[in-house]
């Protein structure tokens, strides 16, 4: 192919490269996609309206939620606030089972440990970020300099606005934004269904459609004892919405893979999702087993249960989805006309990035297992252990050369994690601990240093009582003992979970820093070139992956044709009946006492979920959908199957957002539960 | 491989060969499954049990239905009885719209052309069948040999037993069974639903589960003006069915293609599926726009538009089948090790059989397109004419001459079809022949013989009307002069359909002769042969393919996960009214006006429709569904999507078999129709 101008070349990536298909892109708020919306749905996106849905939109312990009142109402996910209503559950009032309503602002319920933030402003500080890393510097120093310099514009940030303040990486690192949070803590409990109605159907119906979920539930924010006055809410509206109807959803996507490499893709086909999916397995056999000891054992493992199960749905929809062969396909046609697109552009001494991301995430691959199974393990005790040892010493070190998660930004919101009263059962802590260190001597053989180290000669079951009966730190008090003593109280502790995470330390300290100076940072490197070459192809045309921070999307309301089967947009309350029907009632599809009579105070036909072509993933839970006039209309919860391979690449044929229609919440809160004040703090009245 | 005795080598093809799959199996009632019965479901099936549902079970032109009331009730499928139901609707009194219910036995409708018949005996006849054929004989002189002995066979048995007497071929013909038949064509309406409940959910909902229709209708069979007494009826089971249940079913699979070779599954795949797809995409357009000129069209188009759409949708689903690879590869698997085992036990001299028929099928695949084109025309006017004609002329040959679809046993069942009095309406007549012969000149070109003499010059458009309208054998008093004139009368006609189609038969019958000397007589002598190996090995283990003979099934009542979504084993009529509401109650989703009110006064969580493992195909409509005590407890009406592949393997995974249930059927005639008389007849009261 002859030398082509910048502009020719250009065009002809643009040809072959659809970048942004249909109702496609997690918008950042900076970068709305306003083109899109005039040219799609001759619709007309104003500052103003921007801001008043950003202003509304929460960030609600990593997931979603939004301000719906003028007194700071907070309207979220039931499964988003689920760790809060069991934790304020105990075996006698059981919210979880029987739900709970606050009929007065002194019933509402603390919860132990959320927190909460709103985006106030952000900043593009890419030049500053780039301007700190030496181009020739080595990857060690390169990465080195640009946490420095992260940190630095974090810190100074903080100090002068007094807010929560993080840097963002966008497109891979194409770009650089400072964003600015305002957080809360005092998160009380307003209402809860119950779970029965909010999950019914249960792991079998996740991420189906049709749905027939109430998966709602309503917090209010605190600050100094008094009610938070939002700087922007929601209106419900009195309309709702209509099929085919322009929606939007501001949230919290935590991550996707669109603009990966295929290489990374294969690796995350052929290597990751087969051991994520077995370790998944391994945990939901565990937590069963535990539930099956008794009622208790069954409540106090419900939300572990819950989260495995999603995991495993959600891990083998995107495994299936790496395992079609036209998805492979489109993402290799892509690659290629990029690579050529840059070859052509390229300067004498530019590196091949996809060759350097190829080394890079072969190395990783090589250690894959060990950095999976030396942990302090997933969400246990034993993590709380191995953060506050981890904690004590990476705090000594300067910002470039700590661990990530040991950042002065992330640190603000892992403390009150660490400090939380939320109660810790040890007998379950146990189950847990020993189904993963089960895991690791299997993954890794008995005589690696940390299975040694963590068991012995003993078993992992023996093992885990032994420490897990012996330890303290399941007292709030302890953790906090330990966190303010700094590393001389973690040096000298003697609690047997604090003396094995302090022994893991080194070893898991030079994995983590093997995995980000072989892996994470050349591959960042070679990713920002990627991205800077794709980002001056498509510039904002394009939206960047997902980065858990808050992302505006949109779409349409409608069905779609399910492989034959014609799937309406909506679901009823009709429906949720004759489901509950087809199964004889029996658990999952059982529904709550309150729910047998009251239903038939409902209107049959009202919309109860629907679904649109609203492009999320987990973290957008909770969610609202609001209409063109900003007006919130309905409340994400979930995707169907179809709708998983999002992930990789967005569709619209078959795959949909799935939101709990707002009609069918006021009817609910009204008809079933008699919540009249609240529904008319909902409606404005 | 060394040579190893016989007995070893069938133990080695039963071991690599899965022969009859959990619930298989289309079985005659002279063979039935008795040893899985007894194995999976500790059922033990009598002859007294067999004979009663055999006498009960009946052919309804070709589908399945039985009787129900020692007074003659049938039940079938309301799209069973829909051409009779259509032919006595009216502009003026449309019952298939509004439904109809005889009041006492006066009312009962007389349907213009339906035949029913019920098998009385069977006997094997295959030693007449191999004894009549040379084993030396020349493909042509074999055909003859063989149609020769069997029309002997079925002559000296009417005339001995005064009963309808056909000889069919099992197992691709390595048994030849007598069936003998008792036959009735004096069947009137006595019950039919709304169209629109029966067939709530049109075309989408078609294979489809979940679903939500009545279809059924009630007939009356009469002999010499007084309701027939039939041997034996089905008692209607006041408990219905459970989940898990055993449940047989007796109907009329018309034809299955789990034996063919894996040459002829790859020329169905490759050549005669497309095709015949393509087709039926044609005449739905055909129908579609003649439906939309004005109401009154879309009623006579009605049933066409049923049928062609249902055949889209059955043809898309087999061909899906035959796309997986998984079903080839299982093929192929069993084919290698069944022609290794063929090799080792044949004889000196013996062919190979796979090879003959791969040879044969490249003779009919080498000239599908004229085959498929060169006809009369596909259910018109023009076919009576063509009958007309080949009746004429193929009456006059010796049985072992004559086209296989005029054997005597044959003609029985054509007469009434060609004498009948339904209506026939020459505008969609017109458009439809036109279509057709667009489609002969798209595949064969202006130039060909049979293109040339149809169309001359003219567009198909002109041709098909200037014949159409001036021919007159749409009356059925012409057809009959024509019939009882014979060859003389045809060839004195000048009808122009009659002039046209006496042209054409001579291109048509070399056709055919072609097709039945080249292909299909080879095809059956190799079939055979691999029907006897596969006979020795497996015996009554294995069923035969449908042959539209009765055939026993059996199954458990059983939902199933549907990808990911789990699917109930019934339905209700909750389900219904949420599925209608879901799409607003447009078309097809919308209600009866009965209904709308009736709904209300149904019991809402009533069974409606069920699926079980039951093994059916094209012409089970209609079939009943009965329990282990031989008492009704649903209609076959449908298979899923997932079932069509049933043609090639049966599947028990998410394959099923679609039933209304009984006690919707008398739910709905007691509490929406006032049909209480008829109800009480069902019951036994």
């Amino acid at each position: 192919m002859p030398r082509l101008p910048l502009y020719a070349l250009l065009c002809l990536l643009l040809a072959t490269m659809t970048p942004a298909h249909a109702d496609e892109g997690m918008w950042t708020f900076e970068n709305p996609p306003a083109q899109a919306l005039a040219e799609r749905y001759r619709f007309s996106v104003t500052p103003a309206w921007l801001e008043h849905l950003r202003l509304a939109a929460v960030n609600f312990s990593g997931a979603s939620a939004s301000f719906v009142s003028p007194q700071g109402l907070l309207l979220t996910n039931h499964h988003v606030g689920f760790a809060c209503i069991e934790k304020l559950s105990k075996a006698g009032s059981d919210f979880v089972m029987n739900g709970f309503l606050a009929r007065s602002r002194e019933q509402e319920l603390p919860c132990p440990d959320t927190e909460i933030k709103v985006l106030q402003s952000s900043e593009d500080v890419s030049a500053k970020v780039f301007a700190a890393v030496q181009p020739t510097a080595s990857d060690e120093v390169a990465n080195t300099q640009r946490k420095t310099a992260i940190a630095g514009i974090e810190q100074a940030c903080a100090k002068t606005s007094k807010l929560r303040c993080e840097v963002v990486s966008l497109y891979h690192g194409a770009l650089y934004h400072l964003y600015r949070y305002k957080v809360w803590h005092d998160v009380r409990l307003v209402f809860a269904p119950e779970k029965q109605i909010a999950f019914f159907g249960g792991d079998p119906d996740n991420f189906v459609f049709p749905r027939y979920d109430l998966d709602f539930a309503i917090f209010r924010a605190y600050q100094n004892g008094q009610p938070v006055k939002p700087a922007s809410y929601l209106h419900w509206s009195r309309e709702g919405i209509q099929e085919h109807e322009l929606v939007f959803a501001a949230g919290h996507p935590y991550s996707t893979d669109r603009l990966d490499t295929v290489i990374q893709l294969e690796s995350l086909r052929d290597l990751h999702y087969p051991l994520r999916i077995a370790s998944a397995q391994r945990q939901r056999a565990v937590l069963t087993a535990f539930a099956a000891r008794s009622p208790e054992s069954a409540r106090r493992a419900e939300n572990n249960l819950f989260g495995v199960e999603n995991r495993i749905k959600a891990l083998q929809g995107e495994y299936k989805a790496l395992n079609d062969g036209k998805l492979m396909r489109k993402k290799t046609e892509e690659e290629t006309a990029l690579r050529k697109s840059y070859r052509e552009l390229a300067q004498a001494g530019d590196g091949d990035p996809w060759r350097q991301i190829a080394v890079a995430t072969s190395q990783l691959d090589a250690r894959a297992r060990e950095l999976w199974a030396v942990t302090y393990g997933r969400h246990t005790l034993f993590s709380l252990a191995g953060q506050i040892v981890e904690l004590a010493h990476e705090r000594l070190l300067p910002e470039g050369e700590r661990l990530e998660d040991y950042r002065e930004a992330a640190i603000a919101s892992l403390l009150p994690r660490l400090k939380s009263n939320a109660p810790i059962y040890k007998d379950l802590e146990i189950a847990r601990l020993a189904g993963q260190w089960q895991e690791a001597a299997d993954l890794l053989g008995r005589d690696h240093p940390f299975v040694r180290r963590v068991l012995g000669d003993a078993t992992p079951l023996a093992a885990a009582t032994a420490l897990i009966e012996a330890s303290k730190i399941d007292r709030a008090e302890q953790r906090v003992r330990l966190i303010e003593g700094g590393v001389a109280a973690v040096e000298a502790s003697t609690d047997p979970l604090i003396v094995l995470a302090r022994d893991i330390y080194p070893m898991r300290r030079a994995l983590q820093k093997f995995a980000e100076i072989e892996g994470e940072t050349p591959i960042k490197r070679a990713a920002e070139i990627i991205g800077r070459a794709r980002y001056r192809a498509y510039g904002d045309r394009l939206a960047p992956d997902a980065t858990a921070t808050l992302r505006l999307t949109f779409g349409s309301v409608s069905g779609y044709d399910a492989d034959g089967i014609l799937t309406p947009w909506k679901t009823n309350f009709l429906g949720l009946q004759a489901r509950a029907a087809a199964f004889d009632e029996r658990p999952p599809f059982d529904l709550p006492p309150r729910w047998t009579q009251g239903l038939r105070r409902l209107a049959p036909a009202t919309p109860l979920d629907f679904v649109s072509t609203l492009d999320i993933i987990g973290g957008n839970s909770g969610s609202p959908v609001v209409n063109r006039q900003g007006e919130w209309v309905g409340l994400i919860f979930d995707q169907n199957l179809e709708g998983l391979g999002n992930r990789f690449v967005y569709s619209d044929v078959k795959a949909r957002a799935v939101a709990v229609d707002a009609r069918a919440i006021m009817e609910a809160l009204v008809k079933v539960y008699g919540a009249d004040d609240l529904a008319r703090e909902l409606r404005g009245e």
